[in-house]
């Protein structure tokens, strides 16, 4: 079954409000935490939004996959998948910093078409869908003019988030850099496209990670790759660079492949 | 002249106010921006608040003290000095992160009595005084048990921030921790005081940075120190540890010192 984008972004929102909904009770509460198997930490909060969000989707659109963070993937073969993330940044969430984002994309062949960073303590919401501009809380967000990575403000989320040889590349590109920010997350790319940051680049992401940046980034004006200069999809290998400036993307590029 | 700690408590909430005051038009906004010697930036916001926090000390407290990081010293040797970063996380106020703070405290030869970590995007204010809880909004805040660095989350403004042999220090630390978070700036002592970290460890911090901290984290049932253990000073070398929990203390010290 089709969908306009129309009715595509009106559930996306809802989806949004729900996890928003779960996940205000827990914040800087009591929640009951476990660490995975990549030393990650998750809650319940992290459950009860993922569980709300797949609730309506299984309802609402009973074809589409979806790939989430706590709840793996269901039809993986769908041309539409719907990629979650609950809670990215659960270790800031966990700490009680209003930084955290619920990340909701839909993929069509494999290509993510729309995204929604949402930070549902500040209440504050981007999203972003193809062909259309970006919005923050219904009002368009525009990426800033920085043409030279001299010139920009880099954030990245921690340095032990890379392998050493990333590390050793990403050093690269912080020696040339204005000024570096640690911490951050999904919000770093919310606050490049809405013209705070010029610069987010990391590696390690997972799918679920990147999906609902890519939207949101280009349709405020900036670009979001990976480190080879190719276009984020499915099959990337979680490595990312977001550039506010599109003019800024070949110098960083040239530094990081 | 001698004022009560009440007194010095109600104007330590004006200074906070008028600070606000001047850093809520420019967040996110269009201001002035400037790197200084140290490379640290510095905005018109910073140089706004500390001025407002200025004027009203030299008129009602004329004969105390005043160091402050925009605008440098005043009476040096008063029994009484203020000591005051107007925003402390230059870096995230720039980017539009809520989580910097306006630092304000009162040194009592040399001894830091009270303090004011206040984050006014948020509106919240945490207060500590030396012999009363310390206060976020009114209610009283508590650091939560955690009596061991394995169990601990951990949280540090960034790795550039510690020179190479301080660096491989932390990293000791880190590698017992149960989890490390990054960035935060002063707000990470703030989240420690309301028992949502459990463990900061920086280095490099000025008494600006450190000052109001202390009076926070131990009203709230928290131990600071610098490396060695000792009580932080006008003195201190800008090395320091709070823990939620005093029992974690020595445990973590034993890894600094």
């Amino acid at each position: 079954m089709s969908h306009s984008p129309d009715a595509d972004i009106a559930l996306a929102r809802r989806l949004a409000d729900a996890a928003g909904a779960a996940i205000r009770p827990f914040f800087r509460a009591a929640f009951t935490m476990e660490t995975k198997a990549d030393a990650s930490p998750v809650t319940q909060a992290d459950r009860a939004a993922e569980a709300a969000i797949r609730t309506i989707l299984e309802a609402e659109r009973p074809g589409d996959g979806i790939v989430g963070e706590e709840y793996g993937t269901v039809r993986e073969g769908a041309e539409r998948v719907w990629v979650l993330d609950p809670i990215d940044g659960t270790r800031s969430f966990i700490a009680g910093r209003p930084i955290f984002g619920t990340l909701i994309a839909l993929l069509e062949g494999g290509r993510p078409v729309l995204g929604v960073i949402d930070q549902p303590i500040a209440r504050e919401r981007w999203l972003g869908a193809t062909g259309r501009p970006t919005m923050l809380n219904g009002a368009p967000a525009r990426t800033r003019a920085c043409a030279t990575l001299a010139a920009a403000h880099l954030a990245t989320t921690g340095p032990t988030l890379f392998s050493p040889d990333e590390a050793a590349t990403f050093d690269r590109v912080r020696a040339r850099a204005r000024d570096t920010l640690w911490g951050g997350d999904c919000y770093n790319y919310a606050l490049l496209a809405s013209g705070h940051l010029d610069l987010v680049v990391e590696a390690g992401l997972q799918l679920y990670d990147l999906a609902a940046l890519v939207p949101v980034v280009e349709g405020a004006g900036g670009a979001m790759r990976d480190w080879r200069g190719n276009p984020l999809t499915a099959d990337s290998d979680g490595r990312v660079v977001a550039t506010g400036d599109v003019a800024m993307l070949n110098e960083v590029l040239g530094l990081l492949s």
